[in-house]
């Protein structure tokens, strides 16, 4: 008799967007005349820039003939990626081989499927709020137990960053074996300080802990000085694995590629406590369930790291950070408190006293039509907050900011 | 101190492909002259037709465009590729439901997270030979103990499938959860009948298991009357799921799309026993996992159902199955006995007396300098066998088999 993953049945509700996709849609539906602002999801608006189409659509033609034409390629990405992706960190000043680099079709699948490589036993830290994903593949793998009415799992290590703490993640009280960063974080819009990574690489030295580090946003940081990649702390090969992605730098959500570097050095203990590289692990477990990223796609990736690419896709970037600037501001002006938005796609703001995070979410898309995401719906420390994404059109950003300072003001 | 998951360690040896490649690659180092024709993995040579690289083009043209931009689709697939497949399988007589279809990028991805589904105790049955991801994910989930000598793990339920029964996989002798087949096979060429497939859903129905039906190479099927789809067996949407792709079928090995059908009906148990429909369970993993299949890539997939998508998509089929003709008889002209190559794209030999598999390989490897699969590599019960794919250009096969014949003649 075929008996289910009953980790599966601890999970609570729907994952966080559908819930909200779930809301918008009936509310668009008993009011069709509303004309709604998605600034939720946190999905791109932009076209892709011209470079990018245009390798697209090469490699496409490339499919078409039989000299060119592309079967299976290398599970781990095609050379010229991994080449340029192992340009781009140098450029950055971060060493990293491209033999450390596996491309995948989406930093939410490697962020979701790092976890198989590790035992099930591993005591998981994460932050408080978090990206979804990170909790639930955790869950589902059986590393927690059940969840509280809060929505807090028993085994994993919450680590809360609020603005009690200027949204830094503080050590653990008790040791961790695996831990999830994500800087410029999501949702909270915070930059993890040189500082900070350096004591958290420290502190994974020390315990032998391995930090999986979500550098997704690393594009959107304007103020010099900031880390953009975890490999730049020394010490950090030894202890760290970093995702990155072409979803939000390139416009790439519907496109799909993103990548995550594993150093050699990085190892995880066997039964017996003998180190074991987490890159053949890794390397293993890539080549066994997945099977390369489409061709015409990864052609496209690697448009993003040419001259002409890097400035298409800095001028979006940019775009998406005046908008930032836009509701920063305004809602700063409306009387709000708010968070992130300077070296991050997010806004993170305060919801008004007395109101939970879904009801001002129900009551922004009831009154302005702007749909936003729920603090409380990436951890219980999120309660309070409410994040808006910084990836619209303008007139749409610069509409949803006039409509919250007109009909929803905090002051 | 992270602890590596210690299952990965009961792996044997490199997943099978990469081994091929690695030997494949010594020897061209060692032997730059020689001009090696590759029969071995099964990666399809002809481009993909026009009307599907248009397609791909078109999509390509509608992400640089604001007003047709696609970020985020939903992660099940676009509405219209899933109403596309639909409509084939009612074409086939198989009744589906857009919405138990479940696009991906890959019919390796799909079967080896499905186990993900279902609890670690599962006793889990396959077929001996088989395609390595059903086993190396089983292990690497810890549903097995170690491999013995033969490669075999403890806890699997192997299923001899060999020419003494006709290459029909007989039932377990004990009862088991969790049943893998493929039809047509892969390595050994053969369909399972119809009745075959009845004899197993009564069984998966009277035992409550679950069969995960890989019906990849469903398109190369030529007689009529054969099973395409295990749902046109009556009961069938009670007990199995079905796994189809673009990849062989269209020349997506490269480009990357696939499906799997999990029926409303079908269910595991939970702890309480329960039932708890898959599909359900198989939705929260693929929104929490995976974020969609790349857009110009769905819209290429859609082509293949155009009528001129399909006239072109036959045509390569046929193509390749007057390969699998010119192989099957060019080797039985050589003295081989040879199996499969009439509704799968695979030929199924046995290797001389006397040879193993590895050695036959690394024998033809040196000799005609053609590359194959062996046998033993797919389970013990393929030791003695070796696989040659019909994924050639014409030439390379018709040169292939000549030099076969004129270096190897096993009479």
């Amino acid at each position: 008799m075929a008996k289910i993953n009953t980790h599966f049945q601890k999970l609570r509700a729907g994952y966080l967007f559908p819930e909200i996709g779930k809301r918008v849609r009936n509310f668009a539906q008993a009011h069709p005349d509303a004309r709604i602002i998605r600034l939720g999801i946190g999905d791109v608006v932009l076209p892709l820039p011209a470079p990018i189409v245009e390798a697209l659509k090469a490699g496409a033609d490339e499919m078409a003939h039989k000299q060119t034409f592309q079967g299976y390629g290398p599970e781990q990405g095609h050379e010229f990626l991994r080449e340029a992706i192992a340009g781009d960190y140098r450029a950055q000043g971060a060493a990293v081989d491209a033999d450390e680099i596996f491309v995948s079709d989406g930093s939410k699948c490697d962020t979701a499927n790092i976890q198989e490589i590790f035992a099930v036993d591993n005591v998981v830290a994460l932050t408080d709020p978090v990206y979804p994903v990170y909790v639930d593949t955790n869950v589902m793998a059986g590393r927690t137990g059940d969840a509280d009415d809060s929505g807090r799992y028993a085994n994993l290590v919450y680590l809360p960053t609020t603005a009690e703490n200027g949204f830094d993640p503080p050590l653990p009280t008790r040791p961790v074996d695996l831990i999830y960063l994500c800087s410029p974080n999501n949702p909270t819009g915070a930059t993890m300080s040189r500082s900070s990574l350096e004591r958290w690489v420290a502190y994974a030295r020390r315990e032998g802990s391995v930090i999986l580090f979500d550098a997704a946003y690393e594009a959107f940081i304007r103020e010099p000085g900031l880390v953009h990649s975890i490999f730049e702390i020394p010490g950090s090969r030894d202890v760290a694995i970093e995702f990155r992605s072409f979803s939000k730098t390139a416009g790439f959500t519907g496109t799909r590629c993103a990548y995550s570097v594993i150093p050699k050095e990085v190892c995880g203990r066997d039964a017996g406590g003998a180190p074991v590289p987490l890159r053949g692990l890794w390397n293993r477990r890539h080549t066994t369930k997945f099977n390369g990223v489409s061709y015409p796609v990864q052609r496209a990736a690697a448009a993003v790291f040419t001259p002409e690419g890097r400035r298409a896709v800095q001028a979006n970037i940019d775009y998406y950070m005046e908008n930032a600037r836009i509701i920063r501001e305004g809602l700063a002006a409306a009387g709000y408190r708010v968070h992130g938005g300077q070296n991050a796609p997010y806004i993170w703001l305060r919801v008004p006293e007395g109101v939970t995070s879904w009801e001002f979410f129900d009551r922004l898309l009831a009154e302005a039509n702007v749909v936003g995401t729920p603090g409380s719906g990436f951890g219980s420390c999120g309660e309070g907050y409410f994040r808006l994404s910084a990836f619209g059109l303008r007139e749409n950003v610069e509409e949803a900011v006039e409509r919250i300072r007109g009909r929803l003001p905090r002051a």
